[in-house]
């Protein structure tokens, strides 16, 4: 179901990377709770085959937290509160750590008024959008989530210069039995890492997956590299970006354009990156029950249409990655042998007892 | 600014426009207060250079007014309140009226709350989610609009069959001194209006624009025609077409895919329309004034990147629009002197006193 191929394949029961997860950070200085936090949220996005934003990361992760740049006691906390929303300072821990923090007392204002905003600030990358706007939907809720991305590699429409993230948000609506629908995109036509394969490898790429640094398309990798991902969508996706920065940094003055710290550039650097989250409780609009069921009927409508030739199923959005989540749950989360070995070796030099491999 | 170029126009003052629309919502059965809700909507639109949401919606309007699929004297009012949201029943009347009703509500519960949520049912075609975004705006705030379209025009991804519309969504977030940022968005590359013309017209059309009724794109404008729009940025475009019918739609059990009424061809059907408002308090999160000065750093620090050759400016979602406005105001608005004729006629018939040309 993923985009991915690997040569060399191992296949890692869930449990045992997690158990492997939170050991691996609370041996970066992080308490039990945090690092459970940390764990649960990478393995997710492995288990949904979302690999980019899964353990792969360690690497810079723990940078990170040894140069500085994240605090690894870092303890979010509510800085400002009216009605049904609220201001959290990150305090610079591991942005899992916030997002968690913030996405708890977004649903519990929202139980309490019906709806709420929670904006964050002063906190780290924060992983994958759909792993929060999904906590509000098990809890019976609507959820939001509106972000800047750590790092400037998109221009304003019309522009050459790198000035904008490829900002993401996510937005997840529960269902009665089939999967929530979780939208969770980056504003960019692709991922500037597979810009970065091309080049690697010497490959071209579609011309509309970036602009060199005058500002036209491309089919080199190389130009690309040097030039900004194209917005998806032109100047619609454009107009995205710019609405979830303003969202989610501008708002409330975290970094945005020139402010913004590299992730993988700067690891010595705090981030003060900025995120939203709002949640709507359903049960306050209509009775719960009755919408989720409305939803199963949605989807069932949508996937009951005429497929176009070649297609085998139609997909709402959120739902492969929940298939591959339940295959990776029973079978377990099929993983190149280059990240574990990664990630094994920055155990190994931390002293961690847990193991991926024998 | 604007897509459109008329053989024969004619320049009209807006407050006279304003006026013959009054007059002609009025003879059709609305109270003055609603008429110059809707006279004030459409007028704006065509100020803003949005053509396809003016005063050429008269004839398709006056004839729902006409023929029962909208109520004259519908009166929208709160079906459920709790806390920071509410529901509200549109009652048919004309969508600008319950719109407006609606984000003032909304307005109204942020101011208490710092953030709300108000959900629209049994409404009707409601013109551009600027208009209301723009109202939270103006009032300090940062406003959403989640709606769905009134007529099925796109096929899921990798299906075939119109089971969606281009569902449009609205954001608007205000500066200091500089225009307030409005995101108004469809989900298609483009309106199908522009399909319609190029069919009429004996034109091609982009490859991007559609797919034919086996789900392959299409430069032949008949066969976009009987196929379905492509969404925006593709399979992402969908995502936001199937969340933005589920916010404003499934949410609060408003029409969605077979219910869906379609606006131009049943006009003596009620559409049962549904959308969905939020709204953030900025002076919550933060001291306004400040976030009013960020905003206008923002949008100095965007327009102030480097041009790609050709490009006189880098814009900012609604920038042209408020320019296309500035104009009007100082110096009318130009329009074809076909919607001219149209909308006089339609007044004509009705014995409205008000005239837009002598």
């Amino acid at each position: 179901m993923s985009d991915y191929t690997f040569n060399k394949k191992v296949v890692l029961d869930v449990s045992r990377v997690r158990a492997f997860e939170k050991e691996l950070y609370m041996a970066e200085g992080l308490s039990e709770e945090d690092a459970q936090i940390v764990a649960d949220h990478l393995v997710e996005a492995d288990e949904r085959g979302v690999y980019s934003h899964g353990i792969q990361r360690n690497n810079i992760y723990t940078k990170r937290l040894e140069l500085g740049g994240t605090m690894p006691r870092g303890v979010p906390r509510i800085i400002r509160s009216f009605g049904a929303t609220a201001v959290v300072d990150g305090d610079q821990a591991m942005g899992m750590v916030g997002g968690v923090f913030a996405m708890n007392e977004a649903i519990r204002l929202a139980r309490i008024y019906g709806t709420s905003t929670v904006s964050v600030t002063n906190s780290n990358h924060f992983g994958t959008c759909a792993y929060y706007v999904q906590k509000a939907a098990d809890a019976g809720m609507i959820g939001f989530m509106w972000t800047i991305n750590c790092g400037n590699i998109m221009a304003p429409w019309g522009g050459v210069e790198r000035q904008l993230g490829n900002n993401p948000f996510g937005i997840a609506i529960p269902c009665k039995t089939r999967p929530t629908v979780v939208l969770d995109m980056a504003t960019s036509v692709v991922a500037r890492g597979k810009i970065v394969m091309a080049m690697k490898t010497h490959s071209p790429v579609p011309e509309s997956w970036a602009f060199d640094v005058d500002g036209n398309p491309t089919s080199d990798a190389t130009k690309a590299y040097w030039g900004t991902v194209q917005p998806f969508g032109g100047y619609k996706g454009y107009g995205m970006t710019v609405i979830n920065a303003m969202l989610g940094a501008v708002l409330n003055n975290s970094a945005f354009g020139e402010t913004i710290v590299d992730f993988y550039e700067e690891p010595d650097k705090v981030q003060n990156n900025g995120f939203l989250l709002q949640c709507i409780d359903i049960n306050a609009i209509d009775n719960l029950d009755d919408f989720l069921l409305r939803m199963d009927a949605a989807v069932d409508y949508l996937k009951g249409g005429k497929k176009a030739e070649g297609v085998d199923e139609i997909y709402l959005p959120g739902e492969i990655e929940y298939i591959s989540q339940q295959k990776a749950l029973k079978e377990g989360i099929v993983y190149p042998i280059e990240i574990i070995e990664e990630s094994q070796c920055i155990a190994d030099g931390l002293g961690v007892k847990a193991r991926l491999i024998d």
